[in-house]
């Protein structure tokens, strides 16, 4: 388990879509692109149904996370942040997370998810292994 | 081979970041962020050296790349949108065609690789197989 770098928690802090990648049954890449919440030095994706992500994820728990930074390097390319990490499922929270991220995400005094009674979902807990990218959050 | 819709290629024609997934020798993602060029139905990514993901396709030529769309869901969720696709390299071409995205991705006039004498590199060219995500790219 890795720490997450200072400079990577400000970026996380905000609300940065996370370009999700797990691993398909055939070992092609899926990708979509998810809101994050950061408990500690984790990241928690919330999910209200069993999609391809979280059935991947429970035949491969391998993860990685990618988020655009708002700076740029010298030569005027821009910051990115790979986030390499293992997930566990947990159940249910969905809802309740999913409201604390879209005050973050759109925007104060949204009601989110937008349906009543929303089912309980799940929670994927991303343990980070490693840090990656381009931008202050890697060292020199 | 899908043709590209027009919605995605107005994206693709801006300057978006590519968030581009191949696959490791272990089975992992492997993502880092590059600009493309978009050429009719083809995607182009330029690259100096034999990186990562180079070596990745020469084993694998399956490819998604992953983009941040400016709009965004009624209920507030971000566009993006998903390319799989399949890669094939071709030798040479890379510092013409960065000068090329740089007046794109970084501003007009600028010099671009920001180094004498560019090795050449390589052209990895994408078919696009499918095209995902949400947004109006996508048919209802």
């Amino acid at each position: 388990m890795a720490a997450i770098p200072d400079a990577a928690r400000d970026l996380l802090d905000g609300a940065p879509l996370a370009h999700a990648v797990t691993i398909n049954p055939d070992g092609s890449p899926q990708v979509s692109c998810v809101w994050v919440e950061r408990d500690g030095d984790e990241l928690v994706i919330a999910s209200l149904g069993e999609w391809q992500k979280v059935r991947n994820l429970r035949r491969d728990r391998r993860i990685v996370l990618s988020f655009e930074g708002s700076g740029a390097n010298p030569v005027g390319m821009q910051d990115y942040l790979v986030i390499h990490g293992v997930a566990r499922i947990e159940p249910g929270g969905a809802p309740e997370a999913l409201q604390r991220m879209a005050e973050r995400y759109v925007g104060p005094g949204v009601t989110f998810p937008p349906m009543p009674n929303p089912p309980p979902g799940h929670l994927i807990r991303v343990r980070v292994d490693r840090v990656g990218g381009s931008g202050p959050w890697i060292s020199a």
